[in-house]
């Protein structure tokens, strides 16, 4: 079963595929969706949505899941991001795909197995989980993700099943 | 040559349509999307993009505009905001439509001759300017972005050409 994490930014996104059979996980590929800030924020956004509804089609992953972001730089830069992440879990919500959200923190225990990893342990870790790959920071982190739901999905499930 | 104009929110998305002659405006339709809060975010914002492509289908606007928003509530609202903002803009871009971005002041300016009116003073103008309109609060907004669009479109083309 295929699962696809995603990390999302309004001009970079990282997104990585893993396959999951029982405890197995496997990778299958990763990539960053770059998108060029010279055009209107709705092209953008339309450019970052079309990356990734390509990305699922291609791989046709059967879940998806981002992490839950707090920002506090700025509300400028948040609502950037949030106009980012929406599109972002847009696109397999609109393939039908159920989308989960995990907590960065969560995220970051289950690669490395602490709360306050920073972006080198965790591709560091990622390297470890999925044997021989070497993503870049992005790439990495929506791994991670996808790697977080592969060891929670049942738990998440229940809890959606439930509301 | 019909116009949209959106107030993008999570739970309650308004819109307007407006038709723009020369000078001339008359009001088309008007309305919210309402979004219940129960499912899971991603579910939440496919049902909101739905909602403004079926509107965008429907009425055949040629552009559309939405306000530039900044929120200092807290970053988790600001967050919230921009991932509908994000899907809001993502629709009509999606049809074709060119997207503009106008600050509140200057939407507030374009009804009301000033730039720090109250939601009252805004559904009040946009009645008078489009003539036997009432408005709820959220389409109000809608409608006087669109009004702002059709008073600023020959120059926010040009300054979008220029780029």
């Amino acid at each position: 079963m295929k699962l696809i994490g995603l990390d999302p930014g309004l001009r970079l996104t990282g997104w990585g595929v893993i396959d999951v059979e029982g405890n197995r996980l496997r990778h299958v590929a990763h990539g960053v969706i770059k998108v060029a800030g010279e055009r209107s924020l709705a092209e953008r956004l339309s450019e970052l949505f079309e990356g990734v509804a390509a990305i699922v089609a291609g791989h046709q992953p059967v879940e998806a899941a981002v992490e839950e972001t707090f920002v506090n730089v700025n509300p400028g830069s948040t609502l950037k991001l949030g106009q980012a992440r929406g599109v972002v879990m847009l696109a397999p919500a609109q393939a039908g795909l159920p989308v989960f959200e995990y907590a960065a923190n969560l995220v970051k225990k289950s690669v490395t197995g602490a709360g306050h990893a920073d972006k080198r342990q965790i591709a560091m870790m990622v390297g470890r989980l999925l044997p021989g790959v070497e993503a870049t920071a992005d790439a990495a982190d929506a791994l991670a993700v996808a790697i977080c739901h592969a060891h929670h999905r049942a738990t998440a499930k229940r809890v959606e099943a439930a509301l």
